[in-house]
């Protein structure tokens, strides 16, 4: 079982269609496809959620409409609340990067997570925050605290696909350098350095250690072991038909 | 020094003056105010930036403008652009998560950071790219990998605002419940389960571990063990006046 698939994002009276569009792309962004709305309001026409969501357009096709929250909750196991204001019932928030991967362990053994976010300019209203069995607060600068909805939603999503470990991470294609390359490219740009007049013989360890250390810091593979040691047997060449002057 | 102030956002030939709003939104949230706009397209006019920027206003207003890329990273030390494509010198790149504290400890001890984002199109282009020091890819869905290019920076932003630590959480008003006040209140429900004829004598110890297991998961605080042994108080005084049917 996919237990991304067994959360619901639930937008309650949002007033733009541009967010839910946008939030319709963040969730497929991030492997979540359902969605509830309830009691959309959309003042700036239904349109605009089609053209936020981008690819997404079949999360929109497909999220139910309902007129009350109760409706739209009626399947969910764990009603999670989002807030952005600090007061009432609201001191027992959790943060979304530790409760997570919590939640996405629940929904791994069956329970219909139900993540309800409020209206732009209110949020979620204290009954409606009475519904939730868990209140999130997202870290924001005390500066200016009032996300986006569709940025709101995202960051939890986010926080859901990277605990759900699908995202393979583009893969090293070459082998970390063993320690004998390491040694044989630094001796051949040794005898490099030496051959160009970079440095002369009494400076040599102690230059070269600077460029283990840079080396170190910097070429972690065998291709990147073999690019330098590649430098240093050509500029050897040169070196050799075209004498540096000292 | 704050060093979130070491952060340039840089935006290559964004398409839509309503992305940059939301970037500079996005960005106030987390606490960086740096922003560069190198040729901007905004083919929805410039209006939609301050709209969508909402309180961040400040932010549009301050952000240079350059022609190229070069001149808007002449004062960066360290460049990191950002991929959502593999492929070419594309290998190599890091995730957010994992790098965002690194740059943020650069950035403390001085480092001008250039985090560089491209068009919402094609992103940043090959020769583009050949100017970042790192490559980033935010971990996305691969069935819809490309994300708007406000969710991609405030996704960067917020790894780097939680990074820095500011964000104090709502404190926990009630200390937790030491377990002399557990065992009490154990025992005072106990009493008030036989007195109401919840469960017989012979059943309770087995009855209690339940109550135990769910005190344990779902009272944390003083506060909550308080409330619990209020209950208990007020069953206790209503069985006694009204003695319930067995």
């Amino acid at each position: 079982m996919n237990a991304l698939e067994n959360f619901n994002i639930v937008l309650v009276a949002p007033l733009y269609a541009a967010n839910i569009g946008s939030v319709c792309r963040a969730m497929a962004n991030c492997g979540l496809s359902r969605l509830s709305l309830v009691a959309p309001q959309c003042v700036d026409g239904w349109a605009e959620a089609g053209r936020l969501a981008c690819h997404a357009g079949g999360i929109l096709d497909a999220a139910p409409r309902f007129d009350t929250l109760d409706e739209a909750l009626a399947d969910a196991s764990i009603v999670v609340g989002t807030t952005a204001r600090d007061g009432l019932y609201r001191q027992h928030v959790k943060q979304p990067r530790g409760f997570m991967p919590k939640l996405l362990e629940q929904a791994g053994r069956g329970a219909n997570v139900a993540l309800v976010f409020g209206r732009e300019d209110t949020g979620l209203l204290n009954e409606e925050i009475l519904r939730c069995n868990h209140l999130i607060q997202i870290p924001t600068h005390p500066g200016y605290p009032s996300l986006n909805l569709a940025q709101a939603v995202l960051l939890c999503c986010h926080e859901l696909f990277l605990s759900a470990d699908i995202y393979e991470a583009p893969v090293e294609k070459s082998d970390f350098a063993p320690a004998r390359q390491r040694e044989q490219c630094l001796a051949m740009w040794r005898e490099m350095l030496l051959a160009t007049g970079f440095m002369q013989q009494e400076k040599a360890d102690h230059m070269m250690q600077a460029f283990q250390r840079i080396f170190s810091r910097g070429a972690e593979t065998l291709d990147d072991i073999n690019i330098l040691m590649g430098v240093a047997r050509q500029t050897m060449w040169a070196a050799r038909n075209a004498p540096v002057s000292k």
